[in-house]
């Protein structure tokens, strides 16, 4: 756990110039628009250690499997976002001295990313070996108003020097993964064309042929003068650069704007690719930095105000929150459904692949409640367009008659994981993408959704399920073999109870939704059936004999269901009693020995309670919970959500609270000494659902809303909005709860049990509570 | 499945050109005398595919690991045994046209590999590809009476050319193993030395720093006469060489005698090793190829007398055990305890490692009764040796107070695997360690074992089982979770009856062994107490409490032990009944499904009925084949052996005969397509035991010798030969059962439960049987 970042409630600051937190810092100041984004790389030269890159949503490259032992039916390469050109390089020299703060001294560094406009500030002021010294000041945003543009302003004064300035301005394609399994580099040249002060190069990566092509265009200025300074294009194998030279004195001020224009063939033929970067280019520079930046910090503006969350009287939980959510909108925008909320976004490309069912189980609801419903509905999309991926995938591992198994993780709709445990048996991930439909429609009530869409991924599911449990001659009931469930601490095991109550569940909503279609859409469901060879009658009724006939682990002692077949025979002893120096155990301790333990990485009965919510009682929850959490070790960044949202259903405000600090400064503060390598993007769904769900006490129920909202003790107030069914709410809570409805839409809400109406553009003040209800 | 060898009673013989086979071939024909061996690889260069391989016992290179995802606990590096220097290699050039089998003509081409003199015999004509003829016949041995020396005598008939041959007769020290994990190569060159016709050349292994020495001497004989030819030693990086020339004409022969001696570290030192290699590979020129060739050849002759297996009316059977017990024998000799019997011997190099619990429970009984006690009990003291590295071992997993967890895949006496559930899990491996102390004392009588040494490693392993286990509140009973059993198609199960078993017996037994030494060796045991700082009562009494309260799994319907929890849950359907097409499993099924399949690998819970025979009446026997054969798919070369013998056990010898056959031209035929990657050398002692426990019944129960043969309908008569207790036996089955003791040793022998005695050089006469009683 690192503690260097200033708290402040719209930056994230670093004061001082720590190199040996420089990955760190690369990943906690990263920018991106949804399409494009990087690490806070330092633009100019840096021999320090440092992981520079840049990614393109989309731009993926199927890496040969890394593997010890492989294993019948692993995919034969693992699909990775690719680090891509580097367009920010600004090689500075002085007099042929080389401005790189790895060997000159440094005073007065800060850098600040301004969460309200997206806009990275670094400032500092450097000494070179030779004693000339310089202060600099720069700035860079990648604009979400223009999502092919970004930009950089750069300035430096001179303090003491005097002589010749050269800048060599670049786009550098000779980009490798640091990740790559066999040190491959996966791009190719294609193109380039460099002018005196602008240049462009075009890269085609290996194997999937995406291309993708950046341009450049540099402007001097000399203590405000626009200036033509001597110049020189220059070009190599996956290099271009326009170099200047410039006679500067002490006490000169030099800027130099950098304007940078980026597409690639996922929206632009091949052909076209350059010449339309070019025009995108020329627009930019037109309009300039200040304009460019000014449409941009707008676009802003205008997200904050649906998504913002409000903290008083605690500005690391205010600086945590909003660092969580400013990183999810700039992850993902939501208008191309074939992108998806990578686990290290734009920050880094650890774990590859994009897609986990982190994205259903823990963003989904982040972005139904605060951007536009087409966004929420995107994420389904992405899912549907791989039905036939998941099909695939499923006759793979011996299914059969449009039985569908999602992918563990994937960038295409093809699995990439190879590890079995995982791989084959982390099935339950198949329940979250038909819970996603279900809490989609549970929410927006866009029942459209269903035909076909929802309707086609809940059967490949439901069929899955049908042939992936058998009947136990032994039990006399309906199992489910060889799990691995959400707690990865355990593996190939019988009749996990949320595997298997997500497969029953499964069936049970698809029935529901037969029903629905039957009567709302005969014409359009009876096309599916045929479509789909869907023999209703058949596959339905032993839907329905599973359903009644399901086994799940049940202790009559403790009257709790139990994570699996056999559970009790582990020793139980509290996580509290571990000696600390084991923890996290998953570094301390050998696989075998986590796996006979009782320890649990992240919820997994409880992620049942989570989303059934509604199907047990309070005293049924708090029973589980006493059990299940005391042995939690929440080593994944994915379990404190769910238990501080669980705690606050039981009414133990001091839990909920402990839990949700641990997934709201996660990164920030590096608490698993892992940020170095990116940000844990999905798991800031997380802390979202954290936030709104326990000191909100959100909830959606039969189309209701549901409040439940308390004050934790150490603040003096909190505020959130959520889009609900066409309506725009802001929640404060401070002294008093105070809704107001921002939109012309009435709506209904429940509020600490009791019904209320919000007019349209109405507001409600009820009395504050402290303690969760 | 292959069948081009020619069935035959001594020999394995090729006949006619195989380049699709060579890899096969040259597998099959790998020749070996316990300290270096080879693959059947052409003296002359092969341009065609072939894997060149040749291995010296023990030298090894810790290879880093290959992982696809790192799981805490895993060693960080494979162990290899290395492919070494190529010293057979004869570069022959007619007139600079190069002999090269992969581009001639070639007739009456053969390989006769004659098993009882170890001679390797290759004869061809090749026709060049400008029309050159000539005729060769090569023959190489790698003598096991002067275990540091090869020769190669290779005669070379010109059928129509006059002209110059050049011989380039080499070393070649540039190899790199194909299974390298990184294309590292792991040699490095130290020394050499050449002369007109002779040349040395010394190696250095990396990391472990082994040295290795090979010298070679060549001499020519020109139509019988030896010959000065035109001569010039060559040598470059990791490379020493001869060159030679000589005229020739039509109906010329040229006999090339090229002599080989080599040593290592292992038992030289550095600095002599040079001087030592040359002063034996000058002795063995003096001998000559006949002198050298005769000594092995009696040594074989020797070997054979204790250990020879004849089947009557059978050919292939014949050849195939004779295949197996001739490799065993090329593999391990038995007179160093650093040594053991590897996976592929010296046919290959897959599977690195050297040492898997297959050497205890499938070679051993071969060694005991078949060589000197000393062979056998150097097998037990390898382990011995590596019982503090097991201690490290298990400490790494979390044990401590000298718990010894022996490694999955072993060289040095460290872990080299890196599969969780098999690394971790497959801890029966432990048991069957403890198994062979019990089963060489039961065999041998040789009771001195125990102090120390049995004991030593018995009290590691059961300190290990008595933290493994843990007690279970819900079982009220003691419980061992999260295993994996010899059954590989089943991971981290709970309960596994074998494993259980293993432990409780191992309990068991060390206790017994405690009072045996308590009683007799009062002074030394105590010492052994001080030494291992057991506290016998404290720790004896936790033994006995887990004796007493062990858990099995258990189906009181079915009367029987179930593999391990569960297990009932699955469909039970017969392996018979799957589609041909999904077999073997392995290759077609995802391991996900096959781990929730009912199929078995190899034998498990029948493992503890075969190791345990005398623990269960027949009829429980019966039960458990009953229901666990038909499920087994028998996909490890470790499976038929076993149900073989438990078939003959309860009287199916229809069964055991179809088992029996499964193993003993596995390689030969080449049954599951991998014999070009080396022969499956620990396997071939499952087929040995397969053959005298299934048609000879033995057994020893109380020191008491048991024999139960039966006579297969398809076989005229079979004779077996064993070491017991001072006494050698021939037993021969045919129209009669005839005994004959080759020793001045009476024993006595219960033989088809009646008691015999069989006097000193004596002989009996029974009537015979073709059903197993």
């Amino acid at each position: 756990m690192k503690n260097y970042i200033i708290h402040s409630e719209w930056q994230v600051i670093e004061e001082g110039f720590n190199p040996g937190y420089n990955r760190i810092s690369e990943s906690l100041f990263s920018i991106g628009n949804g399409h494009t984004g990087q690490r806070a790389n330092f633009e100019e030269t840096y021999s320090g250690d440092s992981l520079k890159g840049n990614y393109m949503a989309g731009v993926y490259y199927p890496d040969k499997t890394r593997v010890g032992w492989w294993k019948n039916g692993y995919p034969e390469y693992f699909a990775k976002i690719l680090n891509a050109a580097n367009w920010i390089g600004l090689r500075i020299r002085l007099d042929e001295e080389e401005l790189d703060l790895a060997t000159a001294e440094v005073e007065d560094f800060s850098r600040v990313l301004d969460m309200r406009t997206a806009l990275l500030t670094r400032t500092f002021k450097a000494q070179l070996p030779s004693g000339k010294k310089i202060e600099v000041k720069a700035e860079r945003f990648l604009s979400i108003a223009e999502k092919e543009v970004g930009a950089i302003r750069y300035s430096l004064k001179s303090v003491n020097f005097d002589g010749t300035l050269s800048l060599c301005s670049f786009i550098d394609g000779d980009i490798a993964n640091e990740d790559s399994n066999y040190d491959e580099k996966f791009w190719m040249e294609t193109e380039k064309d460099v002018a005196p002060d602008k240049a462009f190069l075009c890269m085609e990566t290996k194997k999937t042929s995406f291309f993708v092509c950046h341009g450049i265009e540099t402007h001097l200025y000399h203590n405000g003068e626009k200036v033509k300074a001597a110049r020189q294009p220059y070009s190599d194998e996956k290099f271009v650069a326009n170099n200047f030279e410039l006679g500067v004195s002490a006490g000169d001020e030099v800027v130099i704007e950098k304007y940078m224009a980026v597409n690639s063939s996922l929206y632009q033929s091949r052909q076209k690719l350059m010449l339309h970067v070019k025009v995108k280019l020329g627009e930019a520079v037109a309009a300039g930095f200040d304009k460019l930046f000014d449409a941009h910090s707008e676009k802003w503006e205008k997200r904050w105000e649906t998504a913002d969350i409000m903290v008083k009287g605690d500005a690391a939980a205010q600086q945590g929150i909003r660092f969580n959510i400013f990183q999810l909108m700039q992850t993902y925008s939501g208008d191309d459904e074939r992108l998806n909320v990578g686990p290290k976004g734009f920050t880094g490309e650890k774990y590859g692949g994009v897609t986990y069912w982190d994205t259903e189980a823990y963003c989904l609801p982040f972005f139904m409640a605060t951007a536009p419903q087409l966004v929420a509905k995107n994420l389904l999309l992405y899912r549907h367009k791989h039905l036939q991926k998941a099909i695939e995938n499923a006759q793979k591992l011996g299914f059969s008659d449009g039985a569908a198994l999602y992918p563990m993780v994937t960038i295409n709709g093809e699995e990439c994981h190879n590890e079995w445990e995982i791989t084959f048996e982390e099935i339950h991930r198949n329940g979250a993408i038909a819970y996603a439909i279900y809490n989609y429609i549970n929410y927006t009530g866009d029942k459209n959704y269903l035909a076909p869409f929802g309707f086609e991924v809940l059967l490949g599911i439901s069929r899955f399920w049908a042939q992936r449990i058998n009947w136990s001659e032994d039990k006399n009931a309906y199992v489910m073999l060889g799990v691995t469930g959400p707690n990865e601490y355990e593996n190939n095991v019988n009749n996990n109870f949320h595997t298997s109550r997500m497969a029953v569940w499964t069936l049970k909503y698809t029935l529901e939704v037969i029903d629905y279609l039957t009567k709302e859409h005969p014409y359009l469901y009876s096309e599916l059936t045929r479509k789909w060879s869907f023999n209703e009658q058949s596959e339905t009724a032993l839907w329905r004999e599973i359903i009644d006939n399901m086994y799940f682990p049940y202790d009559k002692k403790r009257e709790i269901f139990l994570q699996q077949d056999g559970f009790l025979d582990k020793e139980i002893i509290p996580a509290a009693d571990l000696d600390p120096a084991e923890r996290p155990i998953h570094q301390n301790w050998s696989w075998d020995r986590i796996l006979r333990s009782c320890y649990i990485k992240q919820a997994d009965t409880l992620q049942s309670f989570y989303w059934f919510r509604h199907d047990f009682d309070k005293e049924t929850l708090r029973r589980h919970f006493d059990f299940y959490e005391p042995i939690t070790v929440h080593e994944s960044s994915l379990s404190s959500c769910i238990h501080a949202i669980l705690a606050a259903r039981i009414g133990r405000e001091e839990k909920a609270y402990e839990m949700y600090l641990r997934t709201a400064r996660l990164d920030l503060d590096d608490y698993n000494n892992d940020t170095e390598d990116g940000l844990h993007i999905t798991s800031m769904g997380g802390t979202w659902l954290a936030f709104v769900e326990t000191f909100g006490g959100m909830d959606v129920k039969d189309g209701q809303l549901l409040l439940n909202p308390f004050l934790p003790k150490s603040w003096d107030a909190f505020a959130f909005r959520i889009n609900f069914r066409g309506a725009h709410l802001e929640i404060r809570m401070g002294s008093e709860l105070k809704i107001t409805n921002h939109s012309a839409v009435a709506v209904d809400v429940v509020i600490w049990g009791e019904q209320h109406q919000l007019k349209e553009n109405g507001e409600l003040v009820l009395a504050s509570k402290s303690v969760p209800q």
